[in-house]
């Protein structure tokens, strides 16, 4: 029963915040998923290649795959957006999840074409004045290179009282990445909680992704608990997994 | 999606052997479970009636609620049957889960009717010479009183090659309590590991006992990572939470 390989379960390492790359590293792997997006907590932007290069090989000797990183927030500046693709590039990352500055999307859109790395924008709910919704986001990309994408984020989209799964679907040709987590309301002053106490329909939500077919990781970022994680980590993904395992 | 209320989840205290009580029921807590069974690490067998008031009280205090004991291992001494009877009616359990000598069990079929306390008598796979499965404890008891039952322990009953519903279904009638874990194989060198990582079908455990309208405790026992099994456990109550939001 162990191990359903549809869906590519994984960590946004801004869960595991308050720890150090080797501990990340350790915690994921007993969360028992093989994907791993990495905040700037656990490998800073402006690292060295080398000590890039060295983090994705820790990641890789660990058995785990690295997607990519962010939320990077990315302010019209071409140097600054060239710098985080050089960071993907050397880290061997396929994406870059991004908050990036409406203005500067013509330059992203030029890189995806010139790295060959997606980004994928996430959307912040409320409070988020460029990006409250993935279609928010979509309306924006849409016409660009399909490189340029989303990384919906079914909390925040609750959080504004929206469908995490009719928002899946109006952007489902361009989803590069996704963040699964629940909610406690389907309110502004929801706020993330274990997987299966909220109020999302994660069954729903899984459902939706295997019928679109979605290849991208589906990480679970987890707000909650920030120094202690893992249990409520790990109740997340368990909950995934046993809906997975009857869906 | 939370809090299917179909099936009382809880937790063997033997998964927190290495914690106080008060640790126990804080981690119970936090795992979002209602139900405890009380292994006597957290309360010794020989305690005071104030001891066992105490202690009870302070699990109802939590807002938990305090199913049982055990598992208790019975010699065919009076004397001792009647203290741990005396125990359960002291903390308000319901149920005894035991591992009584087969002689034993005349005294305790008398006892059942005095206390209106149940025996729920605990398989223990390969090795265990009295009670390998189930179903070779349903034997001796299926002619005594109703109260004289079963804890199936489905780890055990996987670990001996033997099909965990078929256990189930045979000794429908005389469930009492029951031990929920996977395993990592079907054969006496599996060990427990977290649930929905090993080879016991668990949606097809859960659709069984939803079918029988099985009404009894249905009590983690984790035995992996003794000093540290938060983590698993919670992995594990999250994977029955995420199958049974959708059978």
């Amino acid at each position: 029963m162990s191990g359903d390989k549809r869906l590519k379960l994984g960590i946004a390492s801004y869960s595991l915040r308050k720890f150090s790359l080797t501990e990340a590293i350790a915690m994921t792997k007993r969360l028992g998923v093989e994907y791993i997006a990495l905040k700037d907590f656990h490998l800073k932007l402006d690292a060295t290649p080398a000590q890039i290069k060295g983090a994705a090989k820790q990641i890789a000797d660990a058995g785990l795959k690295l997607v990519g990183c962010g939320v990077v927030y990315m302010p019209n500046d071409p140097a600054f957006i060239r710098q985080v693709f050089e960071y993907a590039k050397t880290a061997g990352m396929g994406v870059i999840i991004a908050s990036p500055d409406p203005e500067a999307l013509p330059f992203c859109n030029q890189l995806v074409k010139e790295y060959n790395i997606k980004i994928a924008i996430h959307n912040h709910g409320p409070g988020d004045k460029k990006y409250p919704l993935a279609t928010d986001a979509y309306r924006l990309v849409k016409d660009m290179d399909q490189r340029m994408g989303l990384c919906p984020d079914i909390g925040h989209i609750k959080r504004l009282g929206a469908d995490p799964v009719k928002e899946i679907e109006a952007v489902a040709d361009r989803i590069h990445d996704l963040h699964i987590k629940d909610v406690s309301a389907s309110a502004p002053e929801g706020y993330n909680i274990e997987i299966g106490r909220g109020v999302i329909d994660i069954p729903q939500v899984l459902r939706t992704l295997l019928r679109l077919n979605y290849q991208g990781h589906v990480a679970l970022e987890y707000e909650k608990d920030p120094d202690d994680p893992l249990a409520g980590m790990a109740e997340s993904i368990g909950y995934l997994k046993g809906v997975l395992a009857v869906i």
